[in-house]
């Protein structure tokens, strides 16, 4: 009998998750377990906001896989994945390496999904990866740098986000924070600074408790941040956007926030998918494949109420540390565990020291919320990487 | 009698001795001093090759006017001119406001020089104030975060500087300092980094001992420039450039440094000029006009060889001490003095710790050169804001 192969794609949430859980619990040759990413580092996807407005550096945002990766049990393969054939067991890689599996973990995450609307794809920066956000930072600074050339260009420092949802509005947050700076650093104007956080649903953070929005919006409201709720965009052109009111607002840079959808990859290779993503089983296994689990933003689950839970990092940690578990036991040939996920709550940062939550019935506000994001960050950072990670990473 | 008026155009080097020297030998009510400028700043030009580069802040390369101008003795205008009419004595602000003088002393600097070159003007940037040079930062940054978006656009990490002259060798060695901290922040391969400094003339740094140009080549040549003397450029286009000699380079940057010319406002005012630099006599008058003065980039003065000096800050200032010194003697019926230039040498950075120069017949080399260039700032700095301005600019 030979050594199982389990291939991990992705070292998100999800897929490093499940390949930590593995380190840990598998013992020398029960499996041959290799992960593949794109990049040599891991990325705190819930950060990503603040080095998309500059208010932290890249660099904090994530891990480099060596850190927490050991090599004696886990093969490291830096590639990009191109496609996977679920009936060969294979899995191929842009740079035409092929590798071959027994088990598949897919945890590719997630890609922006713009809706039908018209130039989002071609004009607006959605905050992705750390290389997608170090270019919107710079693209904002290089915005202000070239106000000062053309000091009628407002275009130049009109800001729209795209989306009051959890991203859109965690984003506001931290430029509320930042474009007081670059002001002060290029010497420009305040009040020609101008940020809209346009939204299509009748509500800033649906989901969210309506005391918790109003908070939410008040304090970016006085950060500068100016709302456009209940407003669908038409089209993103390269000069701004157009609303469904016909509204124009000209702006250079246009940020979408306003949702993801699942890898394409995962379509193209033939699972079944909603919005590119697999209504996985309780097992996370993909209808119709015994051996290919799906987890993260590509992973479909519902609630009791028939309702899918939205792709979030939380529900994508738990998801890894149970297929981890699981795989381990398939493959001792013992008893596999259904998946169910435990919500612990909600909090969103709105820039330095503010933030809003709920947990369970409990409404956070302001230092609270932000200082138990700061307690739920140091929690997963300690996961992944230990008491020297979550040290060296949390801003305190 | 009422108290003569004297207005000085522009606070760059010329222009601001000028004023400095007035502010000192002046008494009160002995002369009303008006200082226009278009920024509430002074900046030192020649350190600008260092804030375009990066490796300094443009904060650093610039002096509040607040710092060194005494307002009980100096009527500081910010504003713009827009024309000079000196038949009727005045000159008009793009803001509409019309100032009159007795006394004119212009000192409204250089303009790019394109030699006629199609699409430079449009699509080069030059190393000329501190907006022009954040955006040059800014810019550079912006091609580096977007390379990491699309790999196989190398044009984005291509930079070519136009010209091998004093600026152009001082802003490749900036260059060459800060691109390897760029491949570093934003994990871009060093290799696929290209810098291409481009001459037309036979030798770069003309009017150089050659000891000393093979020094700087060979130095720079080392921080990975590569040069390309005696090519002229044929256009600038927005993708790079075309040369001579049929090759074209494409590159999303490209710095224009290779020579300026006279402020187009003086010529549309009248002055008879070459360049757009107006042949003063040897009291910087302009020809034909008793109480208008040229100072800095826009005088055009001759040696006793009949050559044109080359427009220098070290120049500029000499000619704004002497003219401040005759302005007040002028004003008291005293007797002025001629204008003669005392060349103290030359000086030119390659980056951190390493320079070459020329002062009288001794050349220098390396760090020495570096060093009598900090010497030398430190005696500008000193002049114009005291013992607290050098210790607080100079970097040692």
């Amino acid at each position: 009998m030979s050594t199982p192969k389990i291939l991990i794609l992705g070292a998100g949430y999800g897929g490093l998750l499940t390949t930590l859980q593995l380190q840990k619990k598998l013992n020398y040759n029960e499996a041959e377990v290799t992960l593949v990413n794109k990049h040599s580092y891991h990325y705190i996807t819930t950060w990503l906001h603040e080095p998309a407005a500059g208010t932290a550096s890249a660099d904090h945002a994530r891990v480099d896989l060596d850190k927490i990766i050991n090599k004696e049990k886990v093969n490291f393969v830096k590639g990009t994945v191109k496609s996977i054939q679920s009936e060969e067991q294979t899995v191929t890689l842009e740079s035409g390496e092929i590798l071959d599996y027994d088990y598949l973990v897919i945890g590719l995450g997630s890609e922006p999904e713009t809706f039908g609307i018209e130039g989002l794809k071609e004009y607006a920066f959605s905050i992705r990866s750390i290389n997608a956000v170090r270019n919107i930072r710079e693209h904002i600074q290089y915005m202000f740098s070239k106000f000062k050339q053309e000091p009628d260009r407002t275009d130049y420092v009109t800001f729209v986000v795209g989306g009051a949802g959890f991203t859109g509005i965690e984003f506001c947050g931290e430029l509320g924070d930042r474009l007081p700076e670059l002001c002060e650093e290029f010497d420009v104007d305040p009040s020609k600074v101008k940020v809209y956080c346009i939204e299509a649903a009748p509500t800033a953070l649906p989901g969210f408790d309506p005391e918790l929005v109003n908070y939410a919006m008040d304090v970016l409201g006085k950060k500068g941040i100016e709302f456009k709720i209940a407003t669908p965009i038409k089209q993103c052109t390269p000069d701004g956007v157009l609303l469904a009111t016909g509204e124009e607002i000209k702006a250079k840079t246009v940020v979408w926030a306003a949702g993801v959808r699942g890898n394409s990859i995962v379509e193209q290779a033939g699972f079944e998918v909603m919005r590119g993503r697999v209504k996985v089983d309780e097992y996370l296994r993909a209808p119709g494949h015994e051996n290919v689990f799906v987890v993260g933003d590509c992973a479909l689950i519902f609630n009791e109420e028939g309702r899918p839970y939205p792709p979030t990092a939380q529900i994508a940690v738990q998801e890894g540390e149970t297929l981890g578990e699981n795989l381990v036991a398939i493959i001792r040939g013992e008893v596999t565990h259904k998946f169910t996920p435990h919500l612990q709550g909600t909090l969103a940062s709105l820039g330095k020291g503010e933030g809003i939550g709920q947990v369970g019935s409990k409404k956070l506000f302001g230092s609270t919320a932000a200082m138990m994001k700061k307690a739920s960050d140091l929690r997963y950072l300690y996961k992944i990487g230990g008491v020297g990670l979550a040290l060296k990473k949390v801003k305190l």
